[in-house]
């Protein structure tokens, strides 16, 4: 398995999180992205490579160019506005699709966030692009003929829309590395998130695409981040109708819920035909996750890895979340070990 | 002039607001209704009631159901999940319209919100209450046959749209008293908005009414708060089209700009033959406010009020914004005084 993980991940290190009217130190913190790669070097699971750079032409597939522009410029405006915090989302319009784009970063912040929880910070810009570039080569690995990738990236993405950002990400990994597929040599693509959120940030991207399977397992969205999206019977829209898949989980949800869940969302996959198959791999469907509320072990992340593997499918693994920062290297490797061993 | 104050506004006392990426002593606090009060008590403007009981119901013909619900029940399932932080929004839907409402609170107070400035704390809601009741007082004292009556709110309300909470306000105080008044014998109302910010819930509430008239002077909403509406044209919709009128003006405007708009909507509300008029009095146009960037002086008010006094009509003036608050009793006094005087 070729993995690929940049250094630049640590220059995403905001001190502030929204969370539960508090501002506490982020669940989503450059340790992870660190005790990962120890976890997997210790695993030997595959050789470790800095990603090619791509540049920003492979994300504007996905992300509208207003929106990269913002991100590219948002902490400079927000100094230049003599902020002193960190950029955090404060308002925001109740209907975006009638919205106006205010001109002060206060209500640029807004226009382009879908949560509070993720504050903008300097270097958040470059650890993003870094993540991206991070997907894009394991993306392209699977383009060159390879089996299997893991992409390490940090800020995860698959919450970042078209045009927006929070739950912690920025560009949308996962659908820049789906689009890049497509782009190079696979027909079809299927996308499989089995984040513990509902990965609503690919949805919105392929919504209307015939081409990209989206399927999600997660919590309910009744009682689970990001809330407004997520049930089932959101199923895609014109080309996309019935491309979009959504497996909303009670709380406490284990590992037989969550089979019975993964063998349709597999089965589907199989039935679209997919030439590949992008992985939005969190693991904070653990039970010890501090922010989540299923309960799968250790050992399940094994199970959920074969599961994938047995679909033999090129198969590229981009790191969603996972907050339970002790286990995360072992979930993660558990998963991938899974994958390679079926 | 009927003055209307409940001591029951200090309950609203939350701890926290999201501001500029940090959580900050809240502007909208409680010493701004007793420095009011003070100087009212010193300028002898009128006697100072108690507010009467109104109940719910005539909030109810402005807000939704379910949203009151949500304002009388949010801190009680907010402390039952167990969260120890004042309630702040962190996620929202980004398309309303077509949001379904979650079950837990952390999801739901997202969905009733515009903006997460304003923590929802124990006691918000039986403030906001006593703000309604307020209101309610002073349109009643008009209609009894009064000339004037001044309602000392807090929280304030124009911010509050039907069913959304934010900018420190729950319940639109504002938008009550002229339902209230229409209600009672006013055929056409009119509500003039001076408050520094754009009076986005009386919009909201009032854009499809014909029968009454919103014009609103503000900060543009390319630069300022709420930015998501205020623009010129947003001038009403359906039986309402024409009936709302909105006067955005640039950071550092001063009386001259203002006295122009000001005119301009005084001469709509003439033109439009309402029978009683509701003023939204925020004083943060004044050039010492914190969070705002007009620069009227404090004579200007007095000014303000004079023009508003000569349009001759049984005028209600319900308390919003202001957040110099060591001038904020000269300034809403210089008010009503120039209004006393016309």
């Amino acid at each position: 398995m070729h993995i690929f993980y940049s250094e630049r991940h640590i220059r995403r290190d905001a001190k502030t999180e929204l969370s539960n009217g508090r501002l506490v130190a982020p669940y989503e913190c450059p340790a992870r992205a660190t005790l990962i790669l120890d976890r997997l070097r210790q695993a030997r699971l595959g050789e470790i490579f800095a990603p090619r750079e791509f540049g920003l032409a492979p994300a504007l597939r996905v992300h509208d160019a207003d929106y990269v522009a913002f991100l590219e410029s948002a902490w400079r405006e927000w100094t230049a506005a003599g902020h002193e915090g960190e950029a955090i989302p404060m308002v925001w319009p109740t209907n975006r699709d009638r919205a106006r784009r205010p001109e002060a970063i206060g209500g640029k912040l807004g226009y382009y966030a879908l949560a509070a929880d993720t504050s903008f910070t300097e270097g958040s810009w470059e650890a993003a692009q870094a993540a991206a570039q991070v997907a894009l080569s394991g993306a392209d690995a699977l383009a060159q003929g390879g089996r299997a990738a893991f992409a390490l990236c940090r800020p995860p993405g698959h919450h970042a829309a078209r045009d927006l950002f929070g739950g912690y990400c920025f560009l949308n990994n996962a659908a820049i590395a789906a689009r890049f597929l497509r782009d190079h040599g696979a027909a079809r693509c299927a996308v499989l998130d089995v984040d513990f959120h509902h990965g609503n940030g690919t949805q919105d991207i392929f919504y209307h695409s015939g081409d990209v399977l989206f399927a999600s397992l997660h919590g309910d969205p009744r009682q689970a981040f990001p809330y407004f999206s997520g049930y089932a019977d959101e199923t895609g829209a014109g080309a996309g109708e019935g491309a979009n898949a959504n497996y909303p989980l009670p709380r406490g949800a284990g590992w037989t819920d969550y089979e019975a869940a993964l063998s349709d969302a597999l089965k589907r996959i199989a039935d679209f035909g997919a030439d590949a198959l992008v992985v939005s791999l969190g693991v904070d469907a653990f039970a010890g996750d501090p922010i989540s509320f299923f309960t799968l072990g250790s050992a399940d992340f094994t199970r959920m890895g074969e599961r994938i593997g047995a679909l033999r499918l090129p198969t590229l693994f981009v790191l969603e979340g996972g907050y339970a920062v002790a286990e995360i290297g072992i979930n993660v490797v558990n998963a991938l070990t899974g994958f390679q061993q079926a």
